[in-house]
């Protein structure tokens, strides 16, 4: 049997498109489908909350202003003990109010931690476990390629939708990066005015939307970023009536690139960073004056934190870690709470706490019900913030994409080696831990500096069984759905 | 024209072959070549010590002992404020004698920091910029393709041999880690007397050496490596007559695997690293009381410090980065110095300082000339040491592999992007620095988080240019030879 070679050099040009065409196909075919027996679930739920009877007291239904910073790290504050960085503002609100000093984010990288934010639900279960992009993205074709969700799940419950449909107005004011389909912006999730960012302000395009509408087109100027966020905050603040009012305030900034106006050049002793940093804590004077000229600052909850650690630059404080792993650096963030009429203020809350706790907590001070299809994985914090009581949370679970990774209890945290979570629909990418299984002390070593799993091996079978036992309920039902 | 398929298919064997022959060929010619002419001039300069007229006081010829750790951090002593591991024994004499504050390892990983801290010359200078292995690692094959040094070049110069061309009686216990050939080991490089390892601890074989015979087979008996060392270094010390020693003690712990004899078990609250390093202290403890038995402590300088940062374990105080990158956490090392007749105690020294500089110094103390057909790197710190002067150096450099990754000045630490320093004849590999070119203000920011070089825009480029001009001089003259 002979063949000539000009037959012969055909063979890898067929592979080749064959190859080609089932990666056109894969990415052209992909769609991210909602769950239509959730959609229903979550009208019924919106629809009870609607018809719920508010409660009568007036400091039930505070003001809610979110500001959330984007790579901020935990030590970039005068609160958590930066000394390049001066933070009267933020710095003042935590003298006067509450500082959780060992509180995460849900994720340690932008998107899944603003899921969990939002959700009350671990990233993972909110169906948004990996970082978006904006269409066109080399990243993004992967995602098509892995069958990767590109934007919460429209089944998927939010906080905005939540006060929205109790009776709250309700503003957004910067960056999304939780999906850019039509149906699935910030508009679409429960937010009566949107003026902002879709996406990082590393990505492109970087067009600011006002609502459903381009404002300035991509690219925004950056430089006048921090004061065209501070005023549409405070005019949203302004144009409240009698409603309680819920301002989500997601600030583009620390992450890079970092730009600032003129007049805030070499205002630090942090660099550009620090600039910048200084810039944002002037974002919050304004918006606290505003909220003081209305007279509402007293029953207002503020909190602020940041969604992740930081990146290359920024402080992590005592931590490990930075942005993007699991340990401490890249998910312990500032938070701070503020609400003089319904928190007595001055104090440091030491119990661990996370992200996915914030949209429970709301629901236990307005008196309103969980949604009953699906679990949540946030617990309320009231107790522990109104009266000093321990954590609702036996243990905190650290999830870097659809890696599991770590767990944490008051004292001991656990690095497994990687636990996957779930077996397709996302990508298994995470950051994860060189080495393992670790156990760290984490009242005297929140540095993870020491494994002490030969000398406390109690604890670490302990966490390891919690761990393995939380990746079975993951691996079983990622999405946590009731039935 | 047309070809059978079965002769086709010899097409890639063939292509297979002639390549596995190319690198057979490469690996199997491999050779590194002396230098003869700087043979030569070694074997001049050393007998031009041999005949020196040695100063008349005993205090110009101190004994000289060298502790050094391997992978220990640089928060991992309690001088250092560890609050999970006790090393009183160091402690002790970080409090009697000198506290070098800012100090540093002359490679952020094993074999390159050795070279410097024996050569006094940067590791790329000392021909070693690159960790070797054990004959038949794929590490050490990968070596051999790209002709990379694989033992300290034999024309170099180390602080054993100057220390026994001027009279010292020399001797090693513990890790080399500079090349296996038969004519590269501690004996060959000026130690009257050698035990110990040839590399790390988790490379293999690991057989245990007396001079050039094997003394405990591999895989030597981890559990007692403490013992042993410290028993050989005590007896080392005892069997000197009234010539002034030298004693190389580099540890293989904490560098992981860790083992630890069964009655170290959780001695410590840093679990087993901590329970390793408080065994290690105890090292030390036993080489001060031989010392105080002979009646020699007073006049002994002793050396404590690390090869570079902690790696997977371990604590970086409060730097950032660890073992292998080029941020303070990788190079920035505990430096104890004591040294009763010679320096007063109780005193931190500030300046910057680096291993290399360690030859110089000696030299220095013992009225001996420097060689004059190389370069050295490290300067003599004895103005600063003993009457408190500011750094010998205006310029520290930070080299990982053959890359050119930093350069400090007393107040500034500038990143590069990465320079590559020489173009042939070493890997250039160095896990480098992700974004930059970054300046930071090691005044305010040893944790090098915020970027400085828009505000301190002039620093930036005076020490942008240092490190450039560094380059430039290693491209041009890598081994520093000086015709």
């Amino acid at each position: 049997m002979s063949v000539s070679i000009k037959q012969l050099l055909w063979l890898p040009v067929v592979l080749l498109a064959l190859l080609l065409g089932w990666v056109a196909i894969k990415i052209l075919s992909y769609e991210q489908l909602d769950n239509s027996l959730h959609m229903a679930e979550k009208q019924r739920y919106l629809e009870q909350l609607a018809n719920a009877v508010m409660p009568s007291s007036d400091t039930a239904r505070p003001n809610i202003v979110f500001i959330l910073f984007d790579d901020l790290g935990y030590g970039d504050l005068g609160v958590t003990g930066s000394q390049a960085i001066a933070t009267p503002a933020i710095d003042t609100l935590a003298e006067q109010g509450l500082s959780l000093t060992q509180f995460y984010a849900p994720a340690p990288v932008c998107t899944p931690s603003r899921a969990g934010f939002l959700t009350g639900r671990l990233p993972l279960r909110a169906g948004l476990p990996n970082v978006v992009f904006p269409d066109g993205s080399p990243f993004n074709l992967a995602h098509r390629l892995t069958g990767t969700n590109m934007h919460l799940p429209r089944e998927e419950i939010t906080l905005p939708e939540v006060l929205q449909a109790s009776g709250y107005q309700t503003g957004m004011v910067g960056k999304w990066h939780l999906g850019d389909k039509s149906d699935t912006r910030p508009n679409d999730f429960g937010f009566d005015y949107f003026f902002g960012a879709l996406y990082s302000n590393d990505m492109t395009p970087f067009p600011l939307y006002r609502n459903r509408d381009i404002a300035f087109a991509s690219p925004a100027d950056q430089t006048l970023l921090k004061a065209r966020y501070s005023e549409e905050a405070v005019e949203f603040i302004d144009r409240q009536g009698d409603e309680p009012f819920f301002l989500y305030f997601p600030h583009n900034f620390p992450h890079i690139p970092l730009y600032i106006p003129e007049e805030d050049r070499a205002r630090s002793k942090g660099g550009l960073y620090g600039d910048v940093v200084e810039g944002l804590d002037e974002t919050v004077a304004n918006v606290v004056a505003a909220l003081k000229a209305k007279g509402v600052f007293e029953n207002t909850l503020i909190l602020i934190s940041s969604d992740n650690g930081p990146w290359f630059q920024g402080s992590r404080g005592h931590d490990r870690g930075r942005k993007g792993n699991t340990f401490e650096g890249g998910m312990h963030v500032p938070m701070i709470v503020h609400w003089p009429q319904g928190l007595e203020g001055g104090r440091n809350i030491d119990g661990i706490s996370m992200g996915t706790d914030w949209l429970p907590t709301i629901l236990d001070w307005l008196q309103l019900p969980a949604p009953e299809d699906r679990a949540l994985d946030g617990r309320s914090l009231r107790s522990m913030l109104e009266a000093g009581a321990e954590s609702p949370h036996d243990y905190l679970y650290y999830l870097s994409g659809s890696t599991l990774a770590a767990v944490r209890d008051p004292d001991y945290k656990y690095h497994a080696r990687r636990l996957i979570t779930h077996k397709s629909g996302g990508m298994p990418i995470g950051i994860g831990i060189p080495k393992g299984p670790w156990l760290f002390d984490t009242r005297t070593d929140f540095n993870e500096s020491y494994d002490v799993s030969m000398n406390d091996a109690d604890a670490a079978a302990r966490l390891k069984t919690a761990l393995e036992a939380k990746q079975q309920e993951l691996l079983d039902n990622p999405r946590g759905w009731i039935e």
